[in-house]
């Protein structure tokens, strides 16, 4: 067989060890935030059916799934018609029965319909697993990518929104980095979009407004004008969304202007009862009342939630928010959740462009012996395994290389300690420990090596 | 839309809360065993390149991989012929370029040829990832499925088998499960059809004699006659498979059988080499030579290593073995790795059989806070904030719904412990702790609910 110049499909990535130890840093602590609130691991396949997937994303979202070709003679069943036509779109429905999930959102529907009955609710799950996006592949935007989701299902109340933002809180506060909470709420951007006499038009006023942070507002305006909304629409908006001052005085303001909007009211009244938990019980991070966003409107029907770096510009590092109604479309209606997910290839990025990842590995080897032979090999056995158990971990040179070659893999390895131990030291009974950061030399007696490397 | 009755692919699986605490058991201690001995992790996309793939796993494995339908307008650049004649397997080529991993040998493989410039050499990496097959889906073979796999790569001291043997014994050891650890070695059955003059039937006669334990060796001399072995030739095998006595003793008669065999020697001297280690630095488990081990031949050309489980009979729980040159078909020859993978699933069926999970799971909540109106909960959040921090998996109830179903949520989910406070423990300042399995009471002074439920 030829050679092969070995890639990988573009978009997707390999992980070096390296990587993995600052990566599982993410995922540990993430995790251990989850399980701390109580909240319960699950995993779903890779491959859903495409019956699942299909029409929950858009009609883009479906041009971004990617499709996994029927095994076997999967043009057997094939429509003549949609072959001869070359019709890829008609054609896939038919050679083409699952797809690789696009999200943790839908699987997670999914799930809780299916084992309704072996789930306690209110379920409060987290999944960190990948998702795969057929997107154009950029900058910090991959094909194969990483979501940690945490949401509660089956409770309405504002307190799971609460304990949410404390979650945020914990991990970038064990993550050392500073962030900004914004919050908005589904109802208050409907109540807007009522009172101005536009309600049917919610989609495209949020979608608008949405990028108020990046476009700034007079292309908002000559946006919602475009959308068809009457100038004096425009007009009215501006002020709500350009609202100033204190989260307690934008929201006193929007008491005002929605007054004749029940919806909108209910929006102000589940932020003022957000806001009363913070008042409590204290957070770290700052949190501010933003109306221009909205994150897409598909799911969100309460709050929503984005968060960003303060200290990094990498747009948002976790989002999420409240849906009424997820499982409607799986057979269960009524049932209300809310959740956000945290972006850990981006989270990657701040940690890194701040610098900031711990120094101290521990998951990486601390000490290489030195094989300088088969009688000093034999001799180290027994001391490398009372290391291991010891919880040092440990690795012994497989062959007896030339020693510069066994200090430069050390070297490489970044592992901090060689231990040597030749005839001299088989004789004596001590080892030479060598600090391979400072360069000093030790010597070591054998059996106090463990504590010796411990501390 | 209409509602649609959830399901997954079938031969995939959903994993809950517990099975995922049972999964992560298994997992963890796979893992901190690969790290104890220095091995680091890497992840490769779960999409390769189908020239990746495609040819290493044979025929039939190239039928077993799930293909990726390329983005867009899949058929714009297919074959008019393909389609017309409606032949899957041409148009295949043309309209996916991708496919899922099959297992993690192959594409450690790419990894290593594609970053050898930054690895250092010997290179001993873990893997901890899915894979993907299209077989058809029976009890206990799924369509996707956990691989735990340690390699090295680049060394070809024996040292390094006697260190997987080493890892095998500390991870059954660690999941409190006997095995017994088969070993064979490739160059051994080689010489064997070497000196009955049947070098050419190497396949062919491993193929056989490796269904031993299964169809005996009455129905392994008729396969071998059916392919075309001379009746003398099977004669003259019989007596070498079945060999009896020690391992030693094994050695010792297969090093006079195999006299004219170069390479049969060679894979004496080789698992000598092995039981040398083995005889200073003693394992736990029960190891085997067993010269009808032969675990498919495509990769290995030395020691062959299985694993089973000495409580359970439900086949090969570990495997592996050396392969001298894996990576030549991506362009770098002549680097020799040895490895074994760990079947997660089918360890976690012998643990599961034997009901030998440990019980206490550390991992998943161990206190509830009943909630028992907005001020009782206002009340407790710093009380919650401060177990959290002291390390205690806690959560309170979202809603002050009927105690009794707040209690019957603590008790589906197994919550050792929960916490009432109503408005006598407020001024009291007491709580009262309600042991969920032994159904005791207590008062604890809220101050010390920490060490108290620490116990």
């Amino acid at each position: 067989m030829a050679t092969q110049k070995p890639s990988i499909p573009k978009g997707t990535r390999d992980f070096s060890p390296e990587e993995m130890v600052k990566r599982n840093y993410i995922f540990d602590t993430i995790k251990s935030v989850f399980k701390r609130y109580g909240y319960q691991p699950i995993e779903t396949p890779a491959m859903e059916n495409l019956s699942t997937l299909m029409g929950k994303y858009g009609e883009e979202g479906d041009k971004l799934l990617f499709k996994v070709l029927n095994s076997g003679d999967f043009l057997e069943k094939a429509d003549d018609a949609h072959l001869k036509g070359k019709d890829s779109l008609k054609l896939t429905n038919t050679i083409s029965e699952k797809g690789l999930r696009y999200d943790l959102t839908v699987p997670f529907a999914r799930y809780v319909v299916q084992h309704r009955n072996e789930i306690s609710f209110p379920f409060k799950r987290y999944q960190v697993q990948p998702v795969w996006r057929a997107d154009k592949p950029q900058k910090g935007r991959y094909r194969e990518f990483y979501q940690c989701d945490v949401d509660v299902i089956g409770s309405d109340s504002i307190f799971n929104e609460f304990e949410l933002l404390q979650i945020v809180d914990d991990v970038f506060n064990k993550l050392n980095t500073n962030v900004l909470i914004k919050l908005n709420n589904r109802k208050i951007l409907s109540g807007i979009a009522e009172i101005i006499g536009q309600a049917e038009k919610i989609v495209d006023i949020t979608v608008a407004i949405d990028k108020l942070d990046k476009i700034g507002i007079e292309k908002v305006n000559a946006e919602l004008l475009e959308k068809g909304l009457p100038k004096e629409a425009v007009q009215k908006i501006q002020p709500i969304i350009l609202l100033a001052g204190t989260n307690s005085e934008k929201l006193e303001k929007l008491k005002k202007l929605l007054q004749n909007s029940e919806t909108g009211l209910k929006g102000i009244n589940e932020l003022e009862q957000l806001f009363g938990y913070l008042s409590v019980a204290k957070i770290h991070s700052e949190v501010e009342l933003d109306l221009s966003l909205a994150r897409g409107l598909n799911y969100y029907t309460g709050a929503i939630i984005e968060v960003k770096s303060k200290d990094a510009s990498i747009g948002s590092i976790c989002g999420g928010g409240r849906y009424d109604d997820l499982t409607g479309i799986f057979g269960m209606p009524g049932v209300s959740g809310v959740g956000i997910s945290f972006g850990a290839d981006r989270i990657y990025d701040v940690l890194d462009q701040l610098n900031i990842f711990p120094k101290q590995e521990l998951d990486t080897t601390k000490v290489l012996f030195i094989n300088l032979g088969s009688d000093e090999q034999q001799f180290c056995l027994p001391i490398v395994s009372i290391l291991r158990k010891f919880g040092i971990n440990t690795e012994i040179y497989p062959e007896s290389d030339k020693m510069k070659k066994q200090m430069a893999y050390a070297d490489k390895r970044s592992i901090p300690f060689v231990v040597i131990i030749g005839t001299n030291e088989m004789n004596s009974g001590k080892a030479m420990v060598k600090n391979m950061k400072s360069g000093d030399q030790n010597e070591v007696i054998i059996n106090e090596l463990s504590s010796f490397l411990s501390q």
